[in-house]
């Protein structure tokens, strides 16, 4: 049988992550590439616990079906902790559970816009969105990023041009605490600007918050959905960097006629996210362990962002630019040389050292020289020695 | 902020199946509609073990991100179980592991096919193929089902007829055991001439079989994918009518070039599968239990479906013919009087018994005078009085 397929699927590239993800499971190499959290901040005897008793008190509906926008306990936990943590009113009725805040980019990007549509990012961006978004047939135009996150001054002239040439914005997708990849935050006055925009030109945000709660430095800055005006932004919240990736878990809160299209993509997408992983995140939020773990994680994060810094400093600062994020999983390095950063990942594996190129991050092929690095993973001492063979890499090429 | 959504969206009407199964989880109502698993089926004890050895030895891995196409100890088991029961032979390179059979359905209808292509289905068909196919915005062409399945007869005049007008169907959707919503099968002869027609116009199967080892009466019929040239059919299991459907778990086989497009569009849509989950699934298939839980299953659910025949026979035979299937969840009853059974339900609901509406299992309004009464869920008592209050309803119909 010789098979077709779809254009959009025809379109798409494999994430360079997945493939580094592969070569970087191999022995020796020392993987600063992926996103995950470390294992240590796996409440493992806390999580054995609420399994154990759910498995015993509720087993019936954890292991059947359940509602397409989730079991109705852990929304109502959901919006409970939404307000504690990230001061935003919301409830039950506007929250929705996904496999993953990935799920929740993909329902955006099926719901709010058509194939072909444009919609606004970052630039660069979270892979994943790219991914979600590509997938959906959307062209993405990108709004550069500088050390305050968006450069919401060129926002507006890049919305008037494309509203000028029939393509106005379906959406503006923004991560705007420690960006992924380049670790930056938006300071509450480009907050501000950014909102006064979506609603002038009526065009959504979406906001992204995965990192949020993980900060190790400075004053918190507010959510945008948590700000005047912010009311009907549409925002991302995922249990991965909080709880544990493996459950699968994110939720999205949005205005109720979005609400209802998610009802339907949902149904369509797999029928409902597993209850089980559900009761798990209730319990977890319910008897406050989520407070306790995210604290925990904030220690441990920390020397390992402090360690990958100083790493750095001492062994690349004449080499590359990088940031210096006050939280989340990742540091940005460009390179001062004109090197291809995409082109030097063999050389870095021969090395034992894994990242991301910068061009993954972007659908225009900008950003060759940047790498992001993942310090939430390797412990202070791999972090150090991937940095090292890093430095090394970087001084063989020509 | 007005929202504005997209085209494929705003054609997807709400599952009429969902609206029930809120109406019917009122007290006193008892419920034919929804097609979920008994409770009593649910190995719990066999589950809190597992769970529980996974949490002692394999926690780090189980809680965190997974393979794109899911973790390959549970990819090993499927393949040697499909070998076990369906005599399927593939390996684990040409399975993907999913957020159930449906996240199956909708990436076959994202990746082998454009918006606006023609795919060819049973009428009736599966409301949630119905639902994810519409989602990719393919058009959907009913082959009419008889006792014996799709009307395979018809089935070549069509595809004859389609590529005529430049329709040639991307892929024949079929369940060909057990059918959801008929309950009937497809005897091998038919089986035969489905794939022949497939390989002589080039036209891939897609094929579905939640139920295909809930068999209570009759001689096993082998499965298209394990019949000689049947080799690159896409086939789709679950692990929801033989564990839980909680867990959230299915899978689909099929070739190579299929599955690297499965890679790229399941990256899209939720990174991964569940790792708990799929570890649980694992040992669940491994140690065995999966196998003697089916043959509980089947003693359970032949008591039912002998119950509801009986109730049928009773109280509707004047009234409606029904199919006696010889396994699976449903059994199809088409009323003989000019009924519309959409317009019923209020009525039916009153009475306290609540079933889904033909139509909701086509895309072309037909099929109005027939009902899908799941047997699985209720108890025989309740599967007994559930067919006296729909007969009460009937006769309440001028």
């Amino acid at each position: 049988m010789k098979f077709s397929f779809s254009n959009s699927v025809n379109g798409m590239k494999p994430s360079e992550i997945r493939e580094l993800n592969k070569m970087a499971s191999s022995p020796g190499i020392i993987s600063l590439g992926g996103g995950m959290p470390s294992p240590e901040t796996f409440p493992i005897r806390e999580l054995t616990e609420i399994m154990e008793d759910i498995m015993k008190n509720n087993a019936n509906l954890a292991l059947q079906y359940g509602n397409t926008l989730g079991i109705n306990p852990v929304r109502e936990e959901i919006a409970i902790m939404l307000e504690k943590v990230e001061k935003i009113r919301t409830t039950m009725e506007n929250i929705i559970v996904n496999s993953g805040s990935q799920q929740g980019l993909y329902e955006l990007g099926a719901v709010l816009a058509n194939p072909g549509d444009t919609i606004i990012t970052e630039e660069p961006t979270y892979v994943g969105a790219v991914s979600a978004f590509s997938a959906n047939g959307l062209r993405m135009e990108g709004i550069p990023v500088d050390t305050m996150g968006m450069k919401v001054e060129l926002l507006e002239e890049r919305i008037k041009a494309l509203i000028g040439s029939g393509r106005k914005p379906k959406f503006i997708y923004v991560i705007p605490t420690f960006q992924n990849p380049t670790g930056y935050s938006m300071p509450v006055e480009r907050r501000k600007i950014l909102i006064e925009i979506s609603l002038k030109y009526e065009i959504p945000i979406v906001e992204d918050n995965p990192y949020g709660q993980l900060r190790y430095y400075g004053q918190p800055v507010p959510c945008l959905r948590s700000m005047p005006g912010g009311e009907d932004i549409i925002y991302l919240g995922t249990f991965s960097k909080v709880m544990t990736p493996g459950l699968r878990l994110g939720y999205t809160v949005a205005p109720k006629e979005v609400m209802e299209k998610f009802n339907l993509i949902k149904q369509a997408l797999d029928l409902a996210t597993n209850s089980f992983s559900q009761y798990v995140a209730y319990e977890y939020v319910k008897r406050g362990i989520i407070y306790k773990q995210v604290e925990l994680n904030k220690i441990l994060y920390k020397k390992k962002r402090d360690a990958i810094i100083k790493s750095l400093k001492e062994n690349m600062s004449d080499m590359a630019e990088y940031s210096e994020p006050e939280g989340g999983m990742f540091v940005w390095a460009t390179v001062k040389k004109n090197i291809d950063t995409r082109e030097m990942i063999p050389a870095a594996i021969k090395n034992g050292v894994a990242y991301v190129s910068g061009q993954a991050f972007t659908t225009n092929g900008t950003q060759k020289s940047s790498m992001r690095l993942n310090f939430t993973f390797g412990t202070v001492e791999q972090l150090d020695e991937g940095i090292k063979r890093l430095t090394k890499t970087l001084n063989e090429q020509a």
